[in-house]
């Protein structure tokens, strides 16, 4: 088996998660981060950071512009980011994310001839998301296994979602166990340029509810005169 | 059913068959071209003129740099272009290229509330790229219904590949009776920058026989004294 992986790093908590997960599993570790036009670019220095602290064996940096779609409150200006909690599929979903962030990932991983794929997906938290379904990713393995020379040769490539069924608490646990520094990590919507974070946004009130629960003092650097508020 | 359609256009014969033959169909065609590093960039000129001559509702270039990661001829200037004809998996092969680009039409379709998706996938002339076959346009069909807010609220996408089994003299003849004009496409792997075509390399040599094939005349523009050659 191969013991290459490319791991999807956002720069927030959950990937940094997975990808200490994933290079304790004894996988060499590539990290692939998106500049795709969102609003939240501050998680793209906290990616570089997060891949250098968790010895990533490379990380890049993909180009990738879908604002020229628009759909989504994180990448189309004219919608506004939530601040309170809210049912059905999020107006900050981006349409077809995961199934984009995963094509190039897998172009990577064949390139590589990496035997897995890393992704942060949650069905727990973010259960209004399609694209963060068991059933999405397990169909998205299938067609990743037909759709690349290295799989028609036959080496198998596996999607690895070590998250999927975890509640944050438990993300947050076991990163902290892996050594992982949180405070490196930025997940707010809407943090500003020094990656510093809102204190209200869906992300910021799901990640501080997440250290409460762990009972770990929360790392997070906040905007001056921000008190988080928990989900 | 939703009668907006997401072509993938490369400005190629195929692509611009297929953008004919989906609207001939009755969709509303919105063409979508990727600026992804290729060597043959005269490509995208092409892809704009015919989305105009076909008359798509809009057309979209997408940038996205995939020579980042190399592995192919057409996107890593180290390897040499092929002009012999090959057995096996071509060099020219992109690295998941379909899977990537049709993640990036999910996107728009989802956005569009689009029902269809067209991709001109061939696995007559490229039975060695695992991405052309019909098993794998079938898996990507099944995931992507999975994958967006569009599918799980029961609109139904589905992929269009009318040319799969097709020669590419009957892609022609097709083409020429829905009033495609050949002489703006161009699927040269290695086209100069006015569009005007080697005559040597694979796709030139596959196209040239498929117009002789179809007892039309080759309206391509070649290369200053190139004469064409049949594979």
């Amino acid at each position: 088996m191969n013991r290459k992986a490319v791991v999807l790093l956002s720069g927030g908590l959950d990937s940094a998660t997975v990808l200490a997960m994933v290079k304790a599993q004894g996988f060499e570790v590539y990290a692939l981060s998106f500049d795709y036009g969102q609003r939240h670019r501050a998680e793209l220095d906290a990616a570089a950071k997060v891949a250098r602290a968790l010895g990533a064996a490379d990380h890049r940096v993909v180009k990738l512009d879908l604002s020229l779609f628009g759909g989504s409150a994180l990448t189309d200006t004219s919608i506004a980011v939530p601040t309170e909690g809210s049912s059905g599929i999020p107006v900050t979903y981006v349409p077809a994310r995961n199934t984009v962030l995963l094509s190039v990932a897998l172009a990577w991983a064949e390139v590589l001839h990496a035997g897995a794929i890393g992704i942060g997906v949650n069905a727990v938290d973010y259960s209004g998301y399609p694209d963060c379904r068991p059933e999405y990713i397990a169909a998205y393995e299938t067609m990743a296994n037909l759709a690349t020379k290295t799989g028609v040769e036959g080496e198998r490539l596996q999607l690895l979602t070590p998250l999927i069924d975890l509640p944050k608490s438990d993300i947050i646990r076991q990163g902290v166990a892996l050594g992982v520094d949180y405070s490196l990590t930025v997940s707010c919507y809407q943090a500003d340029t020094a990656g510093a974070a809102c204190g209200v946004c869906d992300s910021c009130r799901i990640r501080h509810a997440g250290f409460v629960a762990a009972g770990v003092a929360d790392p997070t650097r906040y905007q001056a005169g921000v008190t988080p508020a928990a989900s």
